[in-house]
């Protein structure tokens, strides 16, 4: 219908609004996906994504949810012992007024370490900052300043290879 | 085989170390249990947990994942609005390094209002005050001191109403 141009683009995965490169996944199913971080507050720390865009977590079906928190099981059990950690920290911001800056549900898995923070909390301030950062990507001047695609590639390789 | 006279008791769910009366559980499954909190940090904070007793949430089966979140999901979606909130934090304090007092697997699940907190992450140092106080439970003079078993079980026939 249109003459404009077809223009080549790398693979993506939908974020909310942001693009993320498949480079950046590490692990997926048919419903969800793993990915590594635009910056990590903590060594290891992921999202675990519906690949459907959905705004809020009443917004998934029995079987996402099934999915996305089987997942979020896996990728903890793997990652905490890899990064050292010995136990692991899962939060859903759902909803503005919880903390959520990306309309996409996501869970925060982080592996943590006996005094990692000197409040165990600020864990929690931590993954807000990192929240506003993410709102820097629409800004293409500033996108990926925090960390370079390939920086993210790598290190959702190195975690690919751990669940194969 | 013992000759110890049978004690009637009041029918309890187990809780990590700690029993939960029936009366203050206003939802459940086969293999979960919604319920209410010894001390909310917000009005409708409340916990979900699987019946049988497991300390991580990498123990869990499947089944138990699949049916916990479902779980949380329904009890998410319905005492939002009744609470007056916005919006939802899920979070699990997977292991101790990740604040986690009760050794048994608990979703936190708190209804959330635009401004609840001046700093939107100190929900979570309640939270920490919070599994502070559960312990103690296991010190009997003190047991229930922050809310009586009646005001509890008032709360939780309230919220049962809600998903008959």
């Amino acid at each position: 219908m249109s003459s404009t141009p077809e223009i080549k683009q790398v693979e993506t995965h939908q974020f909310g609004p942001y693009k993320i490169r498949t480079s950046e996944v590490f692990l997926s199913t048919p419903l969800s996906l793993a990915m590594v971080n635009l910056k990590p507050v903590v060594p290891g720390h992921v999202l675990i994504i519906p690949r459907r865009v959905a705004l809020r977590f009443q917004d998934l079906s029995h079987e996402e949810v099934a999915d996305i928190w089987t997942l979020a099981q896996r990728v903890g059990s793997v990652i905490e012992p890899h990064f050292g950690a010995v136990s692991l920290t899962f939060a859903i911001q759902d909803g503005a007024a919880a903390g959520q800056t990306v309309p996409h549900v996501h869970i925060h898995c982080l592996p943590r370490k006996m005094g990692d923070f000197e409040n165990n909390d600020e864990v929690y301030d931590k993954i807000d900052e990192h929240a506003e950062q993410m709102k820097e990507r629409l800004d293409l001047d500033k996108e990926r300043v925090v960390r370079t695609p390939d920086e993210m590639a790598a290190e959702a390789a190195e975690l690919r290879v751990l669940f194969t």
